[in-house]
């Protein structure tokens, strides 16, 4: 009996649901016509399906006394608390590269519309204004940008790529200098920021990440400068960005990610150098197929004691 | 007297005036206070620089008995008669490739912004839903996409290049196969259509391009096949692809040019998987730039007897 999966989701694709059930003891809360789900039914729980980005702290851990393995569905896992996993022995993996090309895709395309003012355009024709106001603003050129990558990782290194081909040169901020990386290194993102018109803001959320684009980062980048976000939102002081969009003080942004999701800054909403995304940079149906291989693939080996797809390291 | 240069705009951007008006015996008509301008003056015209895409036919050459070259500020140039030019003895020049790496970022950016909804997701978060309505439908993926390249110019080649950055594998067709192009070559619109996901059309409008994607070829493409368009909108019959837009026969489109500009079908204001663009392709500050000094550069070259830059030629 203690050897079931719960489904813990604050999603509302139910992709994996059939699947699942038809392999594994699974125990899903959100259905109230489960019978198997109780108090009782909470003892036996092995694996929790971490869906979405719900959240898994102290408190939901509790709840689990026979918890082993925490199975999640995004690359970034800031909704789990890894420091209170390892502190129990409980294994935690994430959506390992399953993503990142869409993620990257997304970005470039954020980057695309933010400069040439696709979504703004797309806003001028369907209200109407073309005929009447006659010809939409300029945007800016996107070929032979100079594009700082905050975070080089698999995300990161895949923007790079796509980048390449519209002849942008690319600069990058890690915590250390990247083996096989032939792009120059900035230690500290202020520097990279002076240096560049474009950061592609990439990085996993970590207490050393947080703000890591802050008002001095933003100022650096300049009046003409674009930041790209498809990490998380906390990257960014995003009440700074917010007063420096507003006072046109930094160029524009396209931003898939914010750091109240689903709350967007009002302010936000009356700009046409922004692009506004509600964090769907890896929503792609074809990949959350591929997703459910992964999240099977890790709950299969972890009852059959086998290594981890994509178990993620605790530092 | 005889060697003035001609004004001829409908577009709101004046960019080439201080640097020609102080270079050439320069007329024009839209400035209400130029005391030059009478029927006389015009008389005395050579050159005619073409901005926008405002009509020359054989009612405007007529106007001009002196006119000897048209310097046209586009790459297309379906709004000049060539054939009448031609019989004319007038030699006609358009802007190169001035345009063609911006156009082609665009081209990409549209591509994604179909394929992800970029821009309908914008327009779900500006009008409040993500908190309300909770997740935004899923995407496509663009990684790996078969795309049909219609016109391999100097457009259609820097799109292959993007693209496949982001491992699309890519086909196309043109009036014939192209030296040093690696890719497979159809020669009929309908069969390249059958076997890819994509039509980026970015050829030549003429004659036999006119409505080249007809209801067949988007048939072909089929219910998820997507169209780009950054060429020009009689390129498409779109009429045809309206119907098969909002019946759900055809996966989406994003299209920047119309048939009959700047009036956009108003059936496409109403669904999500279309961008509307103004024509906007070339429109970028830095590119606008250097199509002036395209433009300066083949008035001089005319005056001193020199070959034009950008001269195209008459078939």
């Amino acid at each position: 009996m203690a050897s079931s999966v719960l489904y813990h989701s604050n999603s509302s694709y139910e992709v994996t649901m059939p699947l699942l059930q038809n392999r594994f003891q699974f125990l899903n809360p959100n259905a109230k016509s489960d019978p198997l789900f109780s108090s009782h039914a909470a003892g036996s729980v092995r694996v929790l399906l971490c869906v979405g980005n719900s959240t898994v702290n102290s408190e939901t851990l509790d709840k689990y006394p026979s918890l082993e393995c925490v199975v999640g569905s995004s690359t970034g896992l800031n909704h789990i608390d890894l420091i209170e996993c390892r502190r129990r022995g409980i294994r935690v993996t994430n959506a390992g590269d399953a993503f990142a090309d869409d993620v990257a895709d997304y970005a470039v395309g954020l980057l695309i519309d933010t400069l040439r003012r696709v979504s703004a355009a797309d806003r001028f024709v369907r209200a109407g204004s073309w005929p009447v106001k006659g010809e939409f603003p300029l945007g800016y050129k996107v070929w032979g940008k100079r594009v700082g990558i905050v975070g080089m990782g698999s995300i990161g290194r895949r923007i790079s790529k796509r980048l390449q081909a519209f002849n942008c040169s690319i600069a990058y901020n890690s915590r250390k200098p990247k083996p096989n990386i032939p792009f120059p290194f900035y230690a500290n993102i202020q520097d990279l920021a002076s240096n560049v018109d474009v950061l592609m803001v990439c990085c996993t959320l970590t207490n050393e990440t947080h703000h890591i684009i802050n008002r001095d980062a933003m100022k650096a980048l300049g009046k003409e400068g674009i930041i790209v976000n498809v990490g998380r939102g906390a990257l960014i002081d995003e009440k700074e960005m917010v007063e420096l969009l507003v006072k046109g003080e930094l160029g524009g942004a396209g931003l898939d990610v914010f750091e109240n999701e689903p709350c967007v800054p009002r302010e936000l909403y009356a700009l046409d150098n922004v692009v506004l995304s509600p964090h769907r940079g890896g929503a792609v149906l074809e990949t959350l197929v591929r997703l459910q291989e992964i999240m099977i693939a890790n709950i299969e080996a972890f009852f059959a004691n086998k290594p981890l797809l994509t178990e993620i390291e605790m530092e």
